[in-house]
């Protein structure tokens, strides 16, 4: 699954608008806006005549990186346990739908738990509903995550980060409309990126990638967020067992309490050579 | 339903975090992040004996207005159409869960086609997924939106309003983790504001607030986002029948679709005296 094969369609699209400033209008001119289109995911066994595969889930997602982001999903959610179970992933619409459905082939006899999905949106325990439900849901799907001992990052490298994917964000968007998620080594190296209208689906895409090349968990990666870090965020890094987690935005209530409860280094508000930490100081030195 | 019923759990919770800044650490101090819990909605009928209530949703969302936000969903998933079918609202969880569970009691007779919701997410038409299918499933349940012959806002009005919700988030938050949407008349008087740490449900909360005062469709109402303007929330803005949409961020390629597509006036990075108009330009004067 080479890359070119995975950015078939433009993640940006051309517009005309009319822009206003200081009570004076430019004459329309063009304008790029990001792609946003719906992904159908689905997954099954292709072995003994016609393929059946079961749609589980439509995103609205940026164009590019679909194998990765339909992997990543699949991970994320806890249906697919490895990349061993994938025979392949291609896609498989027709007409102008052609790039928008993908399918993941299941290898001969692995058997998976879509109704896990369900599960995860759906938890009808008679007790309702609670961030405590929602902490243990994850809980059934993945472990605390554990780190080398010693293993730390330096104040002056996560400093340093913001600007790193600004640089890399200023080659890849000239829309303004994508969200970005990033893996940095601790040293501060970038090691992988991708965009996307949807903030989960950027994570998904970057974990996807580790997947797909077998590299998880990613303990000792730093997942960097160029937004906020909700709870659903923080299942993703718990579910690819990524320790540190830096968001440029403001982390919520029930994202504190998941990296506490799995172990996570949560910092937040990362950027103009600052940042808070929420949960596990203990991997973070230089301050 | 007063707004106090409404507002059992506080939005903002207090943490404990150790703030690094240029090196240096302070000890860990107070801090507020925004609160983000789970919410499951369940609609039904309470006649005859036992109510049955199926659920249909869970979102999570940032306590308080729950309410308006079961309504809202409900009205720009197509599924209520008027305040009329509501009998009543509660909360209805046990335990640790009691305000974390919201019942839409139906008037007695009232049938909604819940099965609506599936379709909304899961269209499994032969032809697969695409940015056309998405535009025709909200077809099915919008129309058009039209507003007076004349009807215009001028571009200061416009220049106005980020200012305008600045001053009044200021008062509400503390946390920079929330999303705002807000309802301004066309003098750039705010109607209504309301903040989630999700962007939907902001959206949601605000819409659902008008449909319970029966005070839909907000044709002559400036629907403005703190964020960026997805699909999404565009399907939401022509369920309500709202005909000027104003986002700080960006508009992707499918809202700015749906946005011609319904005679939707869209218009993007609307701050620091500029902005983009992406449709409907003939609806903003005086530039």
């Amino acid at each position: 699954m080479p890359e070119d094969e995975n950015r078939i369609e433009p993640s940006q699209r051309g517009v005309h608008v009319t822009r206003v400033g200081d009570g004076q209008a430019q004459a329309a001119s063009p304008d790029f806006v990001a792609v946003e289109e719906p992904l159908e995911i689905r997954i099954g066994q292709s072995e003994g005549g016609r393929p059946k595969h079961q749609a589980v889930s439509i995103t609205m997602r940026t164009p590019g990186h679909d194998f990765e982001l339909a992997a990543g999903f699949l991970c994320t959610e806890g249906i697919l346990k490895s990349r061993d179970q994938v025979a392949g992933i291609e896609h498989c619409g027709h007409g102008p739908s052609l790039t928008n459905t993908v399918r993941v082939d299941l290898v001969a006899g692995v058997a998976v738990d879509v109704k896990r999905l369900e599960r995860n949106f759906y938890t009808t325990s008679s007790c309702g509903v609670c961030g405590k439900t929602s902490l243990e849901a994850l809980a059934t799907g993945a472990t605390r995550v554990v780190t080398a001992p010693g293993f730390q990052v330096e104040a002056r490298v996560i400093h340093s980060l913001p600007a790193k994917l600004r640089e890399r964000q200023r080659t890849f968007e000239h829309t303004g409309g994508l969200h970005a998620a990033a893996f940095f080594s601790h040293t501060g190296e970038l090691l992988g990126l991708r965009e996307d209208v949807g903030r989960h689906n950027a994570v998904d895409k970057l974990i996807g990638s580790q997947f797909l090349a077998g590299t998880l968990p990613a303990r000792e990666s730093i997942l960097f967020l160029s937004g906020r870090a909700s709870f659903e965020l923080l299942q993703k890094a718990v579910m690819a067992g990524v320790a540190i987690v830096c968001a440029v935005g403001a982390p919520s209530s029930l994202a504190v309490e998941a990296a506490n409860e799995f172990g996570v280094t949560l910092l937040g508000f990362v950027r103009d050579n600052r940042f808070n930490i929420y949960s596990g100081a203990n991997r973070v030195s230089g301050f």
